[in-house]
């Protein structure tokens, strides 16, 4: 019997792990100019901390966190995002107590029990940041622009911004009031879970795809903030237009988690049929107390990585080209196959990257290798020549072919490959 | 009440973190010199693959991993080792339809419920490269030399090879016999550990610290070779010195997991205390096949991040030093402020790291934060010298100070950083 990997998980082989790579160097590089500096927090926490931080009443707590006893009878999660591990940490490890905010990045697995579908995994990825510890609407403005910064030089076309604000707790419990007395005499034309809704969290139902069309009259939560709601609001407004990122205003964008205060944001592209989100954020400046720290401000963004790639590859966006591999050595004969492992090893230390055949292969077989592989370069290692100290150098594009040494050969390919040669 | 991480896991911090970046791009690195390729395997996998791929008998299936029930009421299991993923990915992809081997890389977390200790964690990270697809004994070399160069290069001093071959799964029986013979009459000696080994496992026994005083007539594997795998060791052995690793035979040497064949080997470091082992790995011939794939041999090696780490940081190795940050911008008066999240993100667009404050300090405070934060340059921004369009940038090395036009600013930093200004 051969074991298959578990539902709604996936490997990534070679051929598609270096688009990944790719990607995942772009969030770094941009993140290293927004001076956002790397944490990693663990795979698992304690359930609590994601029912405290994430929600208890969001889908991802209610029903689809990977939850289990350890070995010491501790109830752990496996982290279904990345924000609750990254506060904690930041509380745990006293981070406040520093003269600047943090200003942290993470890449990484995350797991929601989902059903699988196109681009939906029950280990998905994530790129985030958070910024914690400054209430200035700058950074809210420059985690919006950084995740604009990453889909556009990672090559993603047709990517538009929508930001809301959605005030403080007090401005959002005013309009829940209003929204209600709006979302009444219409209950009964709503979807289920927009029923549902209307008593847990009636903000979202206005974002619902189903019932949008019932919502044209509805009143608007912009309307409804107070001056420091609307003030940060402007100025958050005022930034990105300075930077010239192009944004809409969308007074129906709530976000799926609770905890956001004052700004509210999304990522939408034309995708595979509609028009679809794949990444958000917003501010969150009750969150640290809520899980246990010092009342400090907070401001972060996700951006789920299948979601880019599977876009990047629909757009048929083309990766940076490059050789894959620098040399290929064909070995004629035992004398010279013994030769081979040696002379790998010096290429590789030189910096090239080199291969050779693992089969005992014919001369023509290890040449299509080569060819398959990429090679830039050729060697032949034949007895005569090996006898001489020499090795037989092709370059695959052009065909030329000369003799060298062999304690030349790694510098004269650098130097070839420098475009000195 | 706040939040901790749960026991046996880690933050790893700014600060920290450099050092894994460093470490795992030298991994990388050196991965495409030696031509392997990343594969991303799932975080959990079907608990049966690790009881099948890991051996039933083994520490780790029978007492350390992290094994639940998903929503779906499979049995799952959090990965505690690479290979086993890697392989079952091999066969379900059918990689081994490809002409040439399967040379795969990986790295990330692996979990095991251990008890926690300096340098061992539950969530654990390893590297591992695991080449399938051919006997050639070059390839045993190879790997054995990719591991040591990953050390040498990451900067660790006084690592050690150690080899051995456990021949076949019939050349380990027999000698299996020979040994119980001699380790029958011992057996009141041994720690209890060795007892249940002999029953078990006895080749392991030789491997024991405590025990290993008693060992020093022990019968040697290597004299119960067969010619196949004595030709097979011969030839790693001269392929390790012809690329001048230095290595030392071990007969001892066994490993922790059941399906080794031929080569065994490891890696070992005067560490902290005692010389430990930091990385090993070996020759696997016969787990393609156990798990349910095509009888493929195969070769691998798993080195421990952790203890590399801590390695480095017991031997005060440093990292390459470079500035963390290019440019702050320090903003006086409220029209300068206005101005700052443009020109950051100007000059991020332009590929420099770019800083500002972000709680409204006086000068002194913001300079004390750009120093800090090791800026290589300080720009001041006042009212008046923005009226002109100029700005003021400071080396903060040289301390030299120049006026410069705003839109010029980008261009005349990185001409300075690339040793043009």
């Amino acid at each position: 019997m051969a074991f298959q990997k578990s539902p709604g998980t996936q490997d990534i082989l070679p051929g598609t792990v270096e688009r990944w790579q790719f990607v995942e160097n772009k969030a770094r590089e941009v993140c290293r100019r927004y001076h956002f500096r790397e944490i990693r927090t663990p795979i698992f926490e304690a359930t609590e901390l994601f029912q405290r931080g994430v929600g208890e009443t969001t889908d991802i707590v209610e029903k689809e966190m990977y939850t289990f006893q350890d070995r010491g009878d501790r109830s752990l999660t496996l982290r279904p995002e990345g924000t609750a591990g990254v506060v904690r940490s930041y509380v745990e490890n006293k981070l406040y107590g520093e003269p600047d905010p943090s200003k942290l990045y993470y890449i990484g697995p995350m797991f929601r029990y989902e059903r699988p579908q196109a681009g939906r995994y029950r280990q998905l990825h994530q790129f985030g940041v958070e910024a914690i510890g400054s209430i200035d609407p700058a950074l809210d403005a420059e985690v919006i622009a950084l995740g604009y910064t990453f889909y556009t030089e990672v090559g993603l076309k047709g990517v538009r911004v929508e930001v809301n604000s959605v005030g403080t707790p007090a401005v959002r419990a005013a309009f829940r009031e209003k929204l209600l007395q709006y979302l009444e005499p219409k209950r009964e034309l709503l979807c289920k879970d927009c029923q549902s809704r209307m008593d847990r969290n009636p903000l979202r139902v206005l974002d619902c795809k189903t019932d949008a069309k019932y919502f044209d009259d509805a009143p608007s939560i912009l309307d409804s903030l107070d001056e420091e709601c609307r003030n940060h609001f402007e100025k958050v407004k005022q930034y990105l237009t300075d930077m010239n990122i192009p944004y809409a205003i969308n007074h129906r964008l709530v976000r799926g988690l609770d905890y956001y205060t004052h700004t509210a944001f999304e990522y939408k592209a034309a995708g595979i049929g509609a028009i679809d989100t794949i990444g958000g954020g917003g501010r969150y400046n009750g969150l640290v107390a809520d899980i246990g720290g010092p009342d400090q401000p907070g401001v972060g963004v996700g951006l789920g990585l299948e979601r880019t790639i599977l876009l990047l590859e629909h757009q048929q966006t083309e990766l940076p080209n490059r050789h894959e591999l620098d040399v290929y050595l064909v070995a004629l004969g035992e004398a010279a196959e013994r030769e081979v492992p040696r002379m790998l090893y010096q290429l590789r230390s030189q910096g090239l990257s080199a291969e050779k055949d693992y089969g005992g292969r014919k001369m023509k077989a290890q040449l299509k290798s080569a060819d398959r592989m990429g090679a830039a370069y050729t060697v032949i290692l034949g007895e005569d020549e090996l006898s001489r100290g020499e090795v037989a150098l092709k370059e695959m594009e052009s065909g030329e072919q000369a003799m060298v040494p062999i304690k030349d050969l790694g510098a004269v390919i650098n130097a070839k490959r420098n475009g000195q040669g």
